[in-house]
């Protein structure tokens, strides 16, 4: 059958074995909480044990083969993607599917993602698998996330590529920034070339924030046209294979005063120093220091208003937090963002920020764009 | 100040006194279920309650005025967006600043989104509210969901927007359907014309699926090639003003032979008779029936593996399910996909969707593309 796997898949395809290794790594942290049952409903989860990616799913991972459940909808795709696990089709919810299974099955306690599944559903599922034997349900918390902070090769190779096409794409569109154009047109531009470039489009709704409104850190792009004299953010991100990188450019459009150069060398500072901190074995909270350091020295640290980073991989936004107090540790194959920002109201914003990976020899960043081209006259 | 809201906002703002009535209604709710307060953290109900459309608040609707917590990263745009709300910024979580906020109100008891909220949120608001004066929380279930059932003329403006831009997108790419071109290149010409016309972007990832894949009734646009004697099915949906539609169209390449017409005509016909069901009091499980009797009278219920259709509005997927059984009425102001398909394993698959609004005088096609000109010779 020569039906193509979701996605634009221009990587090699993950070999069973690295499933059922990811596998084993999950039954070992169970072992150690004394659960044999898990019950996976975050989709993202879902694709890093199985390789299903649909929307929807539940996964039960425990002693015999997994078993995943999915609606009429999926069920094909699911035969074709997953890997190792045993598929079953559910007409009629998947939580009542699994609930009543467990109850069956007389599995007498299971983990759940009480970090994930929403109080309504947790409340379906004991009352779908009460009865005789009922099921305990435990919250596992984050377990998957930390899981999955260390990367492997399958998905540095896919986040990796994701970062290029992100640099790519905003190096294509550099030449189209100038006074007169709509953000909303250049984001639009970025995007496009992001799904040309192979990827599945974008992480998350690219930001292209103008003059003032690049003082709202999360802005979208607007109708608003860029103008001379004022600084541009670009905040965007390509998925490739599943996996997402993130970067932010900053560019000054017209000649910059004494003023914007000193506080845009400020930041350029506080990020560089902050992406050599990018290390095995740094507490995540020291990378967040490094770069508040630096913009304290410039008087500018108030204006720095959220933390240096996060994790990145198959969500944006995954653990850790490159935040003050962080004290978990960054170790080789994490890949993390450092975006360390300022934001002056009625004025602008900037922020400068890579992907960047723990590699074996130190940090390496994944989001090869230039940083020093950023005066556009 | 000169700062556009987020969003390339094309429609009229919605003003002050609508965001007002839709709190008074909601209050009216509360009062029915014995509530003074009601916490909501899920982001598109804080922006139907307020205008703020970042992706992270907390809004507490109660006796007094509202009261809007934001981290930093937001302060900035929830005092330009938000409408008569008062705004608190929270450096340390916002579930945390609102528990403390509760107690130290000694609000007695208050709602929360228990079909928005994770397990472990839940615990830890009831463990920063927990003192002397203990906040009991009540879940409210869908309560929100119900209210946005009923769209305002605010909001059948940008939907009918949203569907036009979907429509128009669509027409003006089908000329390049043809063989060799490849899925994803459709997919990435389709969203990039939905940024292009003022749309802030695809609703969900495009679907183009081309021969085998089509029988994936949520396939992403793969790098496959299409193939001539091959039907493509094409989903897709523009957000515009914050508001989504959904529209599918299928079309086949060459001459269909008599089965391939002889399929296409019963699911336009299921598709056709469903939206004429599409009527004030009618209840959506009926809608269902409609298109499902039609294609087993073709002998193909068992190839339609989903329900009819689905609410649609600031989210993609809404209330009601368009589904077997289900007893909720349309109300005229309801707006709903009608989208019945069929999926043929090994071969294809064929759907036909709409997003249809229960007008005064029946059903108004919202996504309105041409359904009769499927074969591309």
């Amino acid at each position: 059958m020569d039906v193509a796997r979701g996605g634009v898949d221009h990587c090699a395809a993950i070999p069973a074995s690295v499933y059922e290794e990811r596998r084993t790594r999950l039954a070992e942290r169970l072992a150690g909480l004394r659960l044999r049952y898990l019950l996976v409903t975050k989709p993202v989860d879902i694709d890093y044990l199985s390789g299903f990616r649909g929307s929807a799913g539940a996964l039960v991972i425990g002693p015999r083969q997994p078993r995943l459940w999915v609606d009429p909808r999926y069920t094909l795709q699911a035969r074709e993607e997953s890997r190792g696990v045993e598929i079953a089709e559910s007409r009629h919810g998947l939580l009542r599917a699994v609930g009543r299974w467990a109850r069956r099955r007389r599995v007498p306690s299971a983990g759940w993602q009480d970090a994930h599944l929403t109080g309504a559903e947790m409340a379906q599922l004991r009352s779908e698998s009460r009865g005789s034997g009922a099921v305990r349900w435990r919250g596992v918390g984050v377990l998957l996330d930390d899981l999955r902070v260390v990367k492997d090769r399958w998905e540095i190779e896919r986040i990796r590529r994701a970062g290029r096409l992100t640099a790519s794409v905003f190096e294509q569109v550099l030449h189209l920034v100038k006074p007169g154009v709509r953000e909303c047109d250049l984001a639009a531009e970025l995007e496009y070339r992001m799904k040309l470039g192979g990827g599945e489009g974008p992480a998350f709704e690219t930001i292209v924030a103008s003059g003032p409104r690049g003082a709202w850190p999360h802005a979208r792009a607007s109708a608003r046209a860029l103008r001379a004299g004022e600084l541009v953010i670009f905040d965007l991100g390509a998925i490739l294979g599943g996996y997402a990188a993130d970067m932010t450019r900053t560019v000054f459009l017209g000649e910059p005063n004494r003023r914007v150069r000193n506080l845009y060398s400020a930041v350029m500072k506080a990020q560089t120093r902050a992406v050599r901190a990018v290390q095995d074995a740094t507490p995540a909270g020291e990378i967040d220091c490094a770069a508040r350091r630096i913009l304290a020295k410039h008087r500018l640290a108030r204006y720095f208003t959220h933390s240096t980073g996060h994790g990145v991989g198959l969500e944006i936004h995954e653990r850790p937090r490159l935040g003050k107090g962080e004290t978990t540790c960054l170790r080789t194959g994490s890949v993390v963002t450092v975006e360390p920002g300022i934001y002056l109201e009625g004025f602008g914003g900037i922020r400068i920020e890579d992907t960047v990976l723990v590699g074996p020899e130190g940090p390496e960043v994944l989001t090869p764009a230039s940083k020093e081209c950023w005066v556009i006259r």
